[in-house]
């Protein structure tokens, strides 16, 4: 708990900033502008935190050039391009690292299996047959790790994973606890009123630089593999069903679901707790906003969206009984018919004028 | 599995009510009016329920003394004012409780941690470096408490949760089985089309007296906590990112999920599967109801929703085409054009009624 | 990691189907159409899979005698009536059986507890007081069977399930990894501003031929038990709430939730994320689609739906709007006006031209 200092000047050579102000300021950790006290660095991004910026307590900001001009009551700076990426990679410099090596006592290692020497296993972990755990990865207590699991450099697996189904992982690797990869996909088929189980026999490929938050559930393909490609990056309480690939760098918030068999492209970004049908594809570049239901492919790059807005649950009431009336309501016919009244009535209008007229 | 009775008088005493009939009744346990037998104490809440009651075979009723006098079938009650209070307290009667203290010999316990005598450890804990655990608190099986976890009093953590992050916890804590409290949030600054990970710096700060389900994933704060103040209640497979406040005893029902950042008052109540966007603030005493998507802050007190109701599919079907049409339906334009077309055509009849006159 | 090879007419004969072409083909696997090499076999179901069964590699095929006919560049066939049941069938001769019997020596289990000879108990599991496990049952390691938990025989529980609430558990269920059984069901009684907890009594029932994901919460009852029919198949991360009772043969895809004392019939089927408010009752053969709120009793079969199809953001925008606004707007008030005014403008015409015929 004995906090570590890091001088301003070190923190902006580290990001590559212009340190301004008192260099040799000793620097204890990174905090919000509302919470920070004299030995806290803390990062603003945009205008609107600049009078939070000049009454917060902070020792010293990230700043761009822009910003540094207008914040008046401040006099540490580190300056540079992107504060947002500076603070990012600060938070690197200040989190505790994981340090042991080594295997525990308790662990359950199969023989067959290729532990790396820098690596570390924790305490009740369960390493299965011809596993392969690469170096410097770090499996914290209680894993299992399935039979012919493999793991590759510098992956971090917290407590409590499953790996399973043969999953293949490749570097850099972060999997949060409770998370289970490669259990069996939700496949059966229907015969005489009951379901008949399939055994899943693909397995699930993981990229490098891949994050899957906690307690999600990633299931194996059922012939061919489950895949996420380099970079994806999944928050927590995430479903993804057999046969998803999902393509490099794509982002998925907290609780998405994918059903089977669907393609989505890269870059893509899915807010919290969006669902995919099956068997569907989704291109690159495509933002679904959250909670939407994505029922069909979307081949466009572009914001896609579903749902209704929140209302007072009173008013919510009137327009979801409308919602259902809706069903029985031609809008495009009524208002062609609409048009045609309002012709209609400018007929008898003239007509009515040049009676009147005619008078 | 040998059932403990108690005297009808002794249940009507912890409860502070009026025992009537039979006061030596020896009760084996709590019973729905459905399924009670003879030996069964039920409760009755309401006047629909007093049909149940009649039909019921439970040998004792807890009711209110209206209700009483409507019963006329059964001889034996406990008078109470509010009986589905009465009944939650002589749940705790009937509950099997946790009795073992100490370690088991396979736990994993840190020298630098701090157990109280009266806590119980389970088989395959795993407790880190500077951990607490408070007087009389249990903690079952397979659970890893990170290093600088602290858990309060007579707190009650069930099997494989995992508690990192540096969480702290107060008293009277009870967390189910497979929760994650303290992972990563997730932050990633995005950076020449790839993410860049924030490491995480802020903890878990839970209050006194809060439930937490099973499969529930909260994440630790990106600088400063997050916090569920004291008596919050959470049911299962709810996600709740990193920075989240939630606000004394408020409740959320499974399947939430709270986006970064996001101000949640005292006394809320959010219904099952609601999904609330990051950065926003909700008042005190707000109702969502169940799978609402929370867009923007909510300063009223009141009740929310959002959604369409359930439909028969083809019904939806076509309701769901015209959702898509209205956006090229002015509604409020419609309404106005029609009130304009109406005194149009009334113009035009006090013509024509003229030219009739006139002829 | 060696194949398993077999004749492809002793796979005929396993589906009861009929060998077409080389009766001793070596078939070492199972493959999808697209992957599949020529010592696979793939299955073909319909007539849209003809081209890609024609290109591909696979060295044979199960088909209908329909689609046989159809399909010109192949040779070897097994034909049998339904492809998918047949593939189905032999997914199970290729999938990897765990064979292993016996307890593993740092499983931690009561004296008094039931285990079966021919069980298979893996690594660091626990298993408590008087909890029965059945024949040819597979625990896999780290699972907690909490006291009185009974699991009949030739189940399959995967890594890390928690089973608690004395939860009585059929033949041949298949849990997956991380899921929670038994646990407390989410019962707390409102009074003067706090929640009182109510210590959940039930259990938790689960019938024959069960299949339950991964990540998934199903609690124990309030006072009666939550209930699982035969049959029953669950995908990962579902919650089922307290008091619930769902049907024989009922398959939930994954994310559902079903909120407390709910019934649903038997072979229902509900897709993705579908959410289902307490105290309703579904009737038999109810589908719901994926991601609708399900807020009153079923009384017929059918198809359900609710939620509003997805849009490009910004038409989604302007239909959401719309939504809002559906509530001030009349709409079956709308429509007889506009039938009235069409009425009256009918009127006005025939005045019109009899006036211009008076003319």
């Amino acid at each position: 708990m004995n906090p570590q200092y890091f001088s301003l000047e070190k923190l902006a050579h580290l990001v590559q900033g212009e340190c301004v102000g008192q260099q040799d300021l000793q620097v204890s950790g990174l905090a919000s502008l509302e919470h920070a006290e004299s030995g806290h660095l803390a990062f603003v991004n945009a205008d609107k935190y600049i009078e939070p910026a000049e009454h917060s307590k902070a020792g010293a900001l990230i700043v761009t050039e822009a910003l540094k001009a207008q914040i008046k009551t401040q006099q540490n700076f580190i300056v540079v391009a992107n504060p947002y990426l500076a603070f990012a990679i600060l938070t690197h410099v200040f989190e505790r690292k994981h340090t042991a090596k080594g295997i525990e006592s308790t662990a359950q290692i199969h023989s067959s299996a290729i532990v790396a020497d820098s690596a570390y296993i924790g305490h009740f972990v369960v390493i299965g047959k011809n596993c392969v755990v690469g170096d410097e990865s770090v499996i914290q207590s209680h894993c299992k790790i399935d039979d012919d699991v493999e793991i590759g450099k510098q992956c971090f697996i917290d407590s409590h994973v499953t790996l399973t189904g043969q999953t293949k992982i490749g570097d850099r690797v972060r999997i949060h606890a409770n998370t289970v990869i490669g259990g069996e996909g939700f496949g059966f088929a229907p015969y005489q009123g009951k379901w008949h189980r399939i055994a899943q026999l693909g397995s699930v490929h993981i990229g490098h630089d891949v994050r899957i938050g906690s307690n999600c559930s990633i299931d194996r393909g059922a012939l061919d593999n489950t895949i996420l490609e380099d970079g994806v990056i999944i928050d927590n309480l995430v479903q993804i069903a057999h046969n998803v690939k999902i393509g490099a760098n794509t982002a998925m918030a907290a609780k998405c679901g994918i059903a089977g068999s669907t393609t989505i492209g890269k870059n893509c970004v899915l807010a919290g707790a969006v669902g995919v049908v099956g068997h569907i594809n989704i291109a690159d570049n495509v933002t679904i906003t959250g909670m939407s239901m994505v029922t069909k492919s979307i081949s466009e790059a572009g914001s896609y969206s579903s749902g209704t807005p929140m209302l007072e649950s009173l008013h919510w009431k009137r327009a979801a009984v409308r919602f259902k009336q809706l069903a029985d309501v031609p809008l495009t016919q009524l208002m062609k018919k609409l048009d045609h009244i309002q012709s209609q009535i400018e007929s008898l209008e003239s007509t009515r004028l040049r009676n009147n007229y005619d008078d």
